[in-house]
């Protein structure tokens, strides 16, 4: 079953600073590599990009996992593959499975590594998309960082993209009023007509995102899910209710940023509200995932959860998608599709 | 019995810009009150002086408790005081008591707005220290919102104040590495030889507080205590532990300032770290304050828990004891006797 294609890699060329370029990676043809025993030869199919890996490719430790990128090696991301060659017990050829892996077009990997990926039941695409990151950290900061209860007011940031997405309709199902912010009207347009989101806020539009925001929560803010990071939060903080918490997911408005951004101290603030601001990384929640994947998958077939994803043909264009994420128009998971 | 001395109120005379200074208060004579079914005539005995009370003095609504100090009103503060005429079935002559008082040196007051105060145990000033809101919101802050762990590192800034004493001997009773930071020699010595502080930091003497943290918490901060507010948070930041939790209880070094004060944002650190920052006020635990008082109570007798109050003399003494609390050398809590 040894594919004949030529191999090839992305890798990392420079350290970017600022926002990454095409100059910031390199594609290299490489050899086909061979498997030992517990390994598996795998060809990558469906490859996530994700905002967060902006971080992984700065100098010092700027990384949440404590992975980071170094020149001239692979960029990696969460990867759907399929096995087309398996010295493993856990895997045969034709299985499909998930994992961290390098933006190569055929890898050897251990199978210790990998999670297997159903593809009876939605996508396998999803296994990076609603199933993977992007959805597990929707779930668990809305459940575990953010506690959210019916009844409260809750509001996104990046709210189209690929975690707010799904975090917009996870609080909506648990019986709150959901605001979501983002960048375009089509953004709004879907958010509120898709994906029943009570109040959407084009950011981009506004001259006061305060006031917008006031008009959208009469009631105060309980929650807030940050993909976005920067100013949004302080605007928030002025409309927060007693006990709110402040969920920091992502930081897609300042991953670029050369130097950390100021702003107004938050703690008098959290002092008055008895309030909290807190991050997490996904990973935090391993032990879960597997209860979480069955309730969104059960959501996903109950009609309640959608999901849009972004797909780009192409290896050679997994720079340019990743560019994208900073710059786009996209909605829902960018991915790209080998 | 009742007195024939003059009675005396203070005021806000007017509102503060920046530092509060003698010309904020007026000392007005009044006449003694009467007092009704229902109520006692008090006497003040301790007045406490806290620094959060500066926030209620300023334009707008920034106060944590929706009181606020209005001009030509008399200023409140915790206060213990005596029963010296009574129409109330609940306090009798001579009972010693608690409240939320005017600074007056007579006033009557309802029963449902105040505690009785068990004159046998400890000093009856202690319902306003160790025992009254600073000793609680040390425990509470600690035990609630900071949830220390045995063995965990606890860096506690505001060491030698009212608070700050309180938190570094509970931390040190729960098996916790403790460094305390205050900003003179003496405060540093008290701390370190009188209550067991692992090590102290001069704030004042240092070049680079965050260096100095670093060398006295080899292995990184799992619960900062703040008491004092601004840059100190930024330099612990540098230095957490996964899923540490900033507990923000104060504010001292920033409730004079006319501007918010700005700092880098702490977003990406908190992502990084799966860590929070929360702000509390005593009163979200009231339901739990008898048990809170009976464990220090316990602590105090069994000689685990030390405090220190700074006495100053005179109510016509009140305004300049407050403004010292932002200027001074003063060490535990700070309070009048009338």
């Amino acid at each position: 079953m040894k594919q004949k294609d030529k191999n090839q890699v992305i890798v990392l060329a420079e350290k970017p600073v600022g926002m990454a370029t095409l100059n910031t990676f390199q594609l290299r043809e490489i050899d086909m590599p061979e498997i030992k025993e517990g390994e598996v030869l795998l060809k990558s199919l469906y490859v996530s990009v994700d905002p967060g890996m902006r971080g992984f490719m700065n100098e010092g430790a700027n990384d949440y996992t404590g992975q980071k990128f170094q020149i001239n090696e692979p960029i990696t991301s969460r990867t759907v593959a399929r096995v087309i060659e398996s010295q493993s017990k856990k895997f045969s050829v034709g299985d499909i499975v998930n994992g961290r892996l390098a933006w190569k077009r055929y890898q050897s990997m251990g199978d210790d590594k990998l999670e297997w990926v159903d593809p009876q039941v939605l996508p396998i695409s999803t296994a990076v998309s609603i199933l993977g990151v992007p959805g597990l950290a929707a779930y668990f900061g809305l459940e575990k960082i953010g506690q959210i209860q019916k009844g409260e007011t809750v509001v996104v940031s990046g709210a189209a993209g690929a975690v707010g997405s799904v975090a917009v309709q996870i609080a909506k199902i648990k019986g709150c009023r959901v605001v979501g912010i983002a960048g375009s009207d089509k953004k709004i347009e879907y958010i509120e007509k898709e994906l029943g989101v009570d109040r959407g806020i084009n950011y981009k539009k506004t001259n006061d995102i305060a006031i917008d925001l006031a008009k959208a929560c009469p009631n105060g803010i309980d929650v807030f899910f940050d993909n976005v990071g920067g100013e949004l939060l302080d605007a928030v903080l002025s409309l927060i209710n007693k006990k709110a918490r402040m969920v920091i997911c992502g930081q897609i408005a300042v991953y670029n940023d050369t130097e950390p951004s100021k702003g107004p101290r938050p703690e008098h603030t959290l002092i008055k509200k008895s309030a909290r601001i807190e991050g997490f990384v996904v990973f935090d929640f391993k032990n879960e995932f597997e209860e979480a994947k069955l309730k969104m998958t059960q959501w996903y077939i109950g009609g309640k959860l959608k999901y849009k994803e972004n797909l780009i043909e192409g290896f050679e264009n997994l720079p340019s998608a990743f560019i994208g994420l900073f710059t786009g128009e996209n909605i829902g998971k960018q991915m790209v599709k080998i």
